[in-house]
């Protein structure tokens, strides 16, 4: 313990710290309120202020944006963060397909208790706001939707993304934004305009496999760069292999990559925008999650910092609204006459209904409310998760800690196969989802990702609980 | 003229080929119905009946279903058939996306008189019909659009559509429906399920551009056929691309195909599936205008007569109903699972509004009654067109006469630059389709594709004077 006065905003943190530790403030609890915490112990604002800041420096509470803080698991006893990956450092052909289509097969039973939701749950989004909004559009302009409408999208939808762009670099123009029929479409589009069949791509390593599907489908390579848990790629590998020109472009998720959960703080973003810059590589950046932050501030993208227009940044309001409206954009910069005739030559153009419902939406609705709202009940939920799977798991299993959106990235013993751990998870109805379906190379075979997009109840304990025990018996 | 009273329907049919001759029956009005013809002329019904059908072996009139016997341009003087094509035999890059990017850049222009409308006008649409069935679709399921949907479409739509199977060889079921972002969108996840980048694609020629485009986005090869203005791709050329295994698939368009407006005869089509056998090549069957037919039945499909899965059937709602929309299909035989795995990974899901909106349509609305109206109005602004062409350009022109669709193929003399002609027509605000549009090759550079899409008013005879003038001019 620190000793005098000047320390007083140590000391109270320690005895709160404490408190935790004992159990008189449990995982998830919020603590007294700064104004609380004042009163209670006659200290000033600005000493209430730092007891928290302490607190959350050394990991034991985290602070939801005008909610408070919350209590998080015991620092001391928290599992270990898995490892930076390490990857091998040559492009691969993807060949993850038959994962996927055997997850997808699997997929079709009903009644599993899903550990592998990675899409928030319907109930978290404003039905009843977006029926409101869809009646309102198709009253007003359901014949606009009958003939074939301009490729790049909804004017007035396209200026409510450009207007995203505000703090940019470069600011965009509705003329700069595609809409798509959802991000991987935006992804696939934009991934065609700047590479060409057996072309290398360079990715983060974990990556979700729906963009390893869009490589193999479009018969490029992969190059895995090692990746950390929580600051994303490593920049140092990445330049390497720009260095020596290893990669016709790359594919990064900026921020919380899924599965890793990784958020490339604002440094990393701004020195990989300018390596782009340097060695003239594109990078198609996906930022589907990037609204689904559980602390206060959004991050920004690798594309704010984007002054030439080798980024194209691709999103959507698959995680945010209606993930079933596949509805997305591509901001592709440079390449946007290309992406626009990709799209042109693939879909023609996205359907409008959508386009006008989500308009509509955003007109007459408050996203910002619904965003927070979603984003505090998926930061519950994966924090409940978290809490769940370092109970239930072996103890030696690493976890990330992603700081938004759902998914967890599990590290198990070195000997676990992932896959027979999923068969025997299906046995009783769980579904997860095994390592080796995030790489291009064989890895990860003793990893899962766990995915909190449902809320947390007591069948999903169970379930974490039941893996848990699969898992133990296999080490 | 033949002679005795067994012939007296060719006395009774030459008396009304001179009447037709003279101008007292104009080209498009309709001739008296049988019943009147048998009052007038005191015959029986089947020597009336033997009237019409002589007539229209002769080529002076035309039987529209339900509508009677209209009046043809004098078969006489009728402006000859293109010839049957003869592209070289070697597969080619497609490079046409510039030449694509031109013609988009030009149709930005307002105001252009369309020669190159290649979709129906909206007001041929259900458009009042479309906004009730959307009404309902949505005050009944809007909820369900919200979270993510099964990728091979919305069931119910599945099922109307394999409805349409019943009379094939091998019936579908709503489970071998793949729904898609329009026809386009089905044909490039079909390319993809049976070729790769580098494989050389079989096609008709000329063929439409965004097929090649299509092709030319994949980084395949296209590999022109012969093809007949009437009756569709030369089989036997066809087939000595298979014999020398060149072709890793086929593209058709087999019904109306755009722009030819050739429709392979039911013999042809049969002869082709049998062909796909035993050389074991798939073909991706392009109908999207099938249900276009100007006269009383539709064709039938290669698929039809495909007994092995050979043939993946792709077709939209766009061309019948709402091109807007973006609804198409894939029926994709034997590749059924590889087509649905490609639509996950380019956009997981069809949107869901449209297929709900389009089968509530389907479930309330006559689709028949709305068919029969469209394809006699398409029918009448194609012979419209066609005449008009036919008075105004020089007049060794050639001009397709498709019996079914909207597209006019026009073959100008051997010196004439089709694009030339469009940058004077643009100059008049008039937009045509320059012919080497249609090739990977450097072919049809004195053709032109005109479309009828739009009704045909005095502006129309305007622009169509106008270009003939032009062309002449270049003569």
């Amino acid at each position: 313990m620190q000793k005098g006065t000047d320390f007083l905003y140590l000391q109270l943190a320690d005895k709160i710290a404490q408190l935790i530790e004992k159990g008189v403030y449990a995982v998830g609890d919020r603590l007294p309120s700064v104004r609380e915490l004042r009163q209670e112990h006659g200290v000033s604002i600005s000493t209430a202020l730092q007891v928290y800041a302490q607190l959350e420096k050394k990991g034991w509470i985290t602070a939801r944006e005008r909610s408070g803080y919350f209590v998080q698991p015991n620092p001391r006893q928290r599992a270990q963060l898995p490892a930076v990956t390490a990857p091998a450092a040559a492009p691969v052909a993807v060949k993850v397909n038959e994962q996927v289509r055997r997850i997808r097969e699997g997929r079709r039973q009903k009644g599993l208790v899903a550990l592998d939701a990675a899409t928030p749950a319907a109930a978290l989004m404003p039905q009843h706001k977006l029926h409101k909004a869809m009646l309102h559009a198709i009253r007003r302009h359901s014949a606009s939707c009958v003939p074939y409408h301009d490729v790049s999208g909804y004017e007035p939808l396209q200026r409510l993304i450009a207007q995203r762009s505000l703090t940019w670099k470069d600011a965009v123009t509705a003329a700069d934004v595609t809409i798509t029929n959802g991000c991987l479409e935006a992804v696939s589009l934009c991934l065609r305009a700047v590479a060409r069949p057996g072309d290398t791509i360079a990715i983060e390593s974990p990556t979700f496999f729906g963009l390893l599907m869009t490589i193999e489908s479009l018969g490029m390579k992969a190059l895995e760069i090692a990746t950390d848990p929580v600051t994303g790629i490593c920049l140092d590998k990445l330049e390497n292999a720009f260095r020596k020109k290893k990669a016709a472009a790359c594919l990064l998720v900026s921020n919380y990559n899924n599965p890793l959960g990784s958020c490339m703080p604002p440094a990393h973003k701004q020195a990989l925008a300018q390596l782009l810059q340097r060695y003239q590589v594109p990078l198609v950046e996906d930022d589907a999650f990037g609204d689904l932050h559980h602390g206060p501030d959004r991050p920004d993208n690798i594309k704010t910092y984007d002054s030439e227009g080798l980024v194209l940044l691709c999103s959507s309001f698959s995680k945010s609204l209606a993930p079933g409206y596949r509805l997305g954009w591509a901001i592709a910069g440079r390449y946007r006459h290309k992406v626009e005739q990709l799209k042109f030559m693939t879909s023609i153009h996205t359907s409008l209904m959508p386009q006008l419902a989500i308009h509509s939406y955003l007109e007459h609705q408050r996203l910002d409310l619904h965003l927070k709202q979603l984003r505090h009940a998926l930061a519950l939920q994966t924090q409940q998760m978290a809490n769940a799977i370092q109970q239930y798991f072996p103890a030696h299993t690493r976890i990330t800690r992603p700081e938004g959106s759902f998914n967890l990235w599990v590290e198990l013993g070195p000997h676990t196969d992932a896959w027979e751990l999923y068969r025997l998870a299906m046995e009783q109805r769980i579904a997860i989802m095994p390592g080796t379906l995030f790489s291009s190379q064989p890895r990860y075979r003793n990893c899962l990702r766990i995915s909190a997009g449902l809320p947390f109840n007591e069948d999903m304990a169970w379930a974490v609980q039941t893996v848990g025990r699969l898992a133990k018996r296999m080490n």
